[in-house]
């Protein structure tokens, strides 16, 4: 979310700021991405394009901001009972949904319109939040956790596979994201 | 490189494309990005707008391929006497020049104007191609080698990188860049 958009939260901001997101969704879902123009969602939400030009910048920014509320996770990982499992699932869910067509529209979306990269920040503090889940929930069963933390999952799980979905489209599977995962656990690197 | 440049080699083509690639850089550095638009472009090349559209679609997809070639390496990779001061010289070199104001604004133009993913699989293969040099030329003197491969420095030293790059700009130093280096050396990861 861009500084604009979280300086007024609340009350009416918060009103505008759903219905222009509503806009975008829908707009996109009945007549494609290249319907949306900054008039046809202000159209659509009910308000003003110069509402949106001051609240968003620009298109870009505004389909920013709708791609990062569609990256945020809508629950915690699943519960599978132990940390290799509920890694393991994390990351192959995290393949499949990054590396299907929404996904990769949304991650650049997300990186486009970010002048100032909070919104891919977001992005990024979304995974680690759910890596921090799992954790700490093997922690609490009282499970030996190998030495790994948060930025060495981000570093060696994340990353491959964002780096991949970006640059190397061709080369994504399940056997990756589970090679990923098993060779952060089985010979973990220190984060520094 | 799109397709569509790359369907018509040599003669006119490539001078069209020599000289509209110049007059990019050169409008971006007088007058700043904002001042590239096709008919701006065009213009300073000697061209037809239609010309433009017809070979690049729009001004995404030129600037990208004018990322990607300003992306290219001009060069080998140094020879530093040994794997790891070879590999670590690269990745600081690399995380300087991708992390600087110049270097982000291309990866973010080569991602974006990249409709079918062929200009940012280019951008992974300069550095696939750079990382090799430095592997074989380790090998030819006789180094002992750790059990490490291309895929696992772009999977553990250039993928974090750019992910940090991309998604947290703020974390970006040269110890985190030795870090990387070292770790994919002394506890290298097969690649499957």
């Amino acid at each position: 979310m861009s500084p604009k958009a979280m300086a007024r939260p609340g009350g009416r901001s918060a009103r505008v700021q759903e219905a222009v997101h509503a806009a975008v969704r829908e707009l996109e879902a009945e007549q494609g991405r290249a319907s949306l123009t900054v008039p046809a969602v202000a159209a659509r939400a009910g308000v003003t394009p110069s509402t949106v030009y001051r609240r968003w910048g620009d298109l870009h920014e505004l389909l920013s901001d709708v791609a990062v509320e569609r990256l945020r996770p809508e629950e915690p990982p699943a519960d599978h009972g132990s940390l290799h499992t509920d890694l393991e699932s994390w990351a192959r869910q995290f393949l499949d949904e990054m590396a299907s067509p929404s996904g990769r529209a949304y991650i650049r979306d997300a990186l486009l319109g970010d002048p100032d990269g909070s919104n891919a920040g977001q992005c990024s503090a979304y995974a680690a939040d759910q890596i921090e889940v799992i954790l700490a929930r093997a922690r609490g069963r009282g499970e030996t956790v190998p030495d790994v933390d948060v930025e060495a999952v981000v570093d060696h799980v994340v990353a491959p596979m964002m780096y991949r979905i970006l640059f190397r489209p061709g080369q994504l599977t399940v056997s990756y994201a589970d090679h990923l995962v098993r060779a952060v656990l089985t010979s973990p690197v220190s984060p520094d």
